[in-house]
């Protein structure tokens, strides 16, 4: 049904951004699954839904029970753990699917059908209005069996407005828990996000869940649009692992929001827990962290111009808008380069117990430059620079 | 001086998108150089910039010449090269760095000082005026030189908007070629920059160059934002390198606007060219390409579950939005493992020129999950279940 009976009350859409009450249903152990490395055994996957829940993550979201025999035992045995977290299968619009799902013990079921003409055309075939016949029969189904029930397009970004819209109005109204949008190619932007987002949240009263794949690099973007526009779910995966390179990654999704909802994100997520959750399952997919990742990569927190070096010195906020001990992870500054500037060598020179004026410290400064014009440059390097230099005076 | 003088004249910013008309600043032999494991010789540098020249970028942008003596010989040897991207360096807003550069042979110069509190407290310490007017003695000085010029604000997002909208609307009086806007720690988001770029088209003719890190997730949803905005040039650094984990990637940038704007993309740059050039700045600062990066990361263009192999067989537009051929890269269908469809292994049937029914094929297909519930599967394993199916009939 929609919001508001009265076309001439304020927009909701205006007043209901969630960034400040975001849920995060975490996809690796389904989406994930579908990494071109991805291979979890049963005992695998346990130690990752552990680990998940350990981070405080809302869902979980696992691989369909009629994927595979092994599919099906892992998502019971999963269901058996008694985790905080809520546990969720994604199916296809289907009843053959949705009766092996209701028997697994997950908390609730994500139906999904592609809506774009291209997927209606060359993945299942059917037209809007077998869609919302299947998805109600499974709705209804589902439901009936006290589960909760998600009922999310395909291709969101490229289906049909009318056709969206009139068949979430249609699940809606039958009593969904919540809709899902898809951008499953990874083909929308910020601004796109946020309209569509916005004109579905005029037409359903349930919660809006909210899919992105990081083809075209927005996956984050988009999310934080989406939440601005009043979504309230995000699904994400450790690394951001998922089909071709994948969705949106928790560790970057956490660095985003801890920005923009600082109390509410320290208070909810274990985030000292994000370095050891993504190396257990980078080690599992084979995968080097990416040396640029969100918070954990291996510069995320390393200083090199003179200029910021020295402002990180005098007040980290300077140059950092994350504070790296919320994370248990550490600053460091850099300043073994040709870079560098005098602040970040009278610094060094103080931890050495050294006494030079600031003079003698811009001369040092600049024999440690010329040095590192010629070669890259260690710690040691700079240190015997600076103690020759010292014992010369 | 202000775009309309009419206030009540459309509002120039809804006409303006520059996605069909953007730059690139590229800036991997500049913010590149801040990344913690940069170390390029000058034989490097003349290779990058002569890849970036050819890889068809707008403009390269290049360390200042005070940062090291060796910084100001290899920014005089990339002007002598007679490259077709324009060639500029990057200075702080002082009357010493601007005499050093102007004599480089740069075509243009960038000016950056910081804007917000925390920089004007903690880094150099100045008030806006003392901003002002540094700014207008290097700009005319610049200029007096026959010069482009660029004056940009530092941490533009924590800046006080009245202070920066008053110091841009100096500085495009006195006649500067762009102004910046740079998301320094990394902490914009799409709608924030959309807003911010909006108010600044307001209030200056020139063109608007946006530079935005990538600490939480969202350079490039910014980048594309700000170019709806009516920004024009975008900074980019191949894999993205930079202080901390970097900023916008120019890989990623390219995945984004090819999107948006397939023909423009297409003509101006060297698409074909993208992996070579990621290959040679990956080997120079000695890290791997991300397992994810788009475009060129290993699994970017591969499908893996089974409704997604379907579609692809059928259509590729089903689940690519990005046309791998453009970036001379190939697709794969990943259908070595427990998430396949009888459809993927229909397909491989085909290949292997046996005949099965589809009936044959779906029993196959079953065994094949079979095997790949119990461990990692190759193409090896799949070929040969097949077969033996195949010699079994």
């Amino acid at each position: 049904m929609s919001v508001s009976s009265n076309p001439y009350a304020p927009n909701v859409a205006d007043l209901v951004s969630n960034v400040r009450n975001f849920q995060i249903i975490e996809s690796t152990l389904r989406e994930g699954e579908q990494f071109a490395n991805a291979f979890f055994d049963t005992e695998k996957k346990i130690e990752i839904a552990k680990a998940l829940d350990d981070f405080g993550v809302d869902y979980i979201e696992l691989t369909s029970p009629v994927a595979s025999e092994q599919s099906r035992k892992d998502c019971e045995a999963i269901c058996k753990l008694g985790l905080k977290a809520k546990i969720l299968t994604h199916i296809r619009c289907h009843m053959d699917d949705a009766r092996v799902a209701v028997e697994t013990g997950v908390d609730g079921v994500d139906v999904v059908i592609g809506t774009s003409k291209f997927l209606r055309q060359y993945s299942h075939g059917k037209d809007m209005n077998y869609i919302a016949k299947s998805a109600i029969e499974v709705i209804e189904f589902v439901k009936s069996k006290g589960l909760e029930i998600r009922f999310s397009s395909e291709d969101s970004f490229r289906s049909d407005i009318v056709d969206l819209l009139n068949i979430y109005k249609t699940v809606d109204h039958i009593g969904v828990d919540r809709v899902g949008i898809a951008d499953t190619v990874g083909c929308a932007n910020p601004r796109q996000v946020y309209d569509l987002v916005r004109s579905l949240k005029n037409v359903v009263s349930c919660d809006i869940e909210c899919h992105f794949h990081d083809d075209t690099g927005c996956a984050i973007g988009n999310a934080y649009s989406a939440l601005e526009a009043g979504a309230r779910l995000i699904d994400t995966c450790v690394l951001g692992i998922g089909e071709r390179n994948g969705i949106v990654s928790l560790g970057g999704f956490m660095a985003r929001m801890i920005v923009s909802a600082p109390e509410y994100v320290k208070s909810k997520y274990n985030l000292k827990k994000l370095r050891d959750l993504e190396t257990l399952v980078a080690e599992a997919v084979e995968v080097n962290l990416p040396f640029n990742n969100p918070i954990t990569g291996f510069c995320a927190f390393t200083h090199k111009a003179g200029i910021h070096a020295k402002a990180i010195l005098a007040n980290p906020s300077t140059y950092e808008i994350l504070n790296p001990e919320d994370f248990g992870i550490s600053r460091y500054i850099h300043f073994a380069n040709r870079l560098t500037g005098w602040n970040a060598i009278k610094s060094r020179v103080e931890q050495l117990q050294l006494k030079l004026t600031d003079d003698e410290i811009k001369e040092v400064t600049g024999k440690i430059k010329q040095m590192g014009d010629i070669r890259p440059l260690g710690l040691d390097d700079v240190d015997s620079i600076i103690k020759d230099f010292h014992a010369e005076l």
